[in-house]
């Protein structure tokens, strides 16, 4: 698949709220996903490598997680990568946001490497 | 100086509308743009390398183009990348576009090594 094809079939996904599936489908086995920050007391670190570490991650924000509405805008592609952005309204059910409800909104760039997702990387404001 | 501070000064020169003295203070001697396509009859390939090549095209875009109004969004920092949205309403004095004000938004990620920005790379919809 061409980045191209790719991105179109991860917004397929992403637009209707499969997020899980997506990463199932078209990440790499050996995947990353690079926050722009290390969150003090995360359970995960900065940088997290490994399909089957992601799709762990996955599964516990779901369960933790109370999806109020997500977008996500159609990808642009230039070569190798794509961006999109991503806004989501949700509450944590555990932790220590549980029951504030936030909505945050991130750039995202994933770039594709022989067919599949190799890299997500995400910008956001902390401010 | 930081990706982080690269990305401010960048902001603080481009938020005021000075492109190309960004470019010439912030960026490196070999730095690329990287269009998303290759534009028809562009007088630019689609990757066009070196400081004083896109010094050159910014020289005479800015006589070939009147500006109405410019924005940039804050930057978002992540290891050696930065991005940002650029939105510009301009009117084109010559060439196929001449006299057609057009408004047009991009992502642009910008990678900065040793302290310059090496690369820049656009995103926008053809549509």
């Amino acid at each position: 698949m061409s980045t191209k094809e790719v991105a179109d079939r991860f917004y397929e996904l992403c637009s209707v709220g499969q997020y899980h599936e997506a990463m199932q489908e078209l990440y790499a086995d050996n995947a990353r996903h690079v926050e722009a920050v290390e969150f003090p007391g995360a359970p995960y670190p900065r940088v997290l490598e490994g399909k089957s570490a992601l799709l762990d991650m996955s599964t516990k924000w779901m369960a933790n997680t109370e999806v109020h509405s997500s977008e996500v805008t159609k990808p642009l592609v230039n070569d190798e990568h794509f961006v999109c952005e991503m806004t989501i309204d949700a509450t944590s059910k555990e932790g220590p946001m549980a029951g504030q409800r936030h909505k945050m909104s991130e750039t995202c760039l994933y770039t594709v490497k022989n067919g599949k997702i190799a890299e997500a990387k995400f910008f956001y404001s902390m401010g």
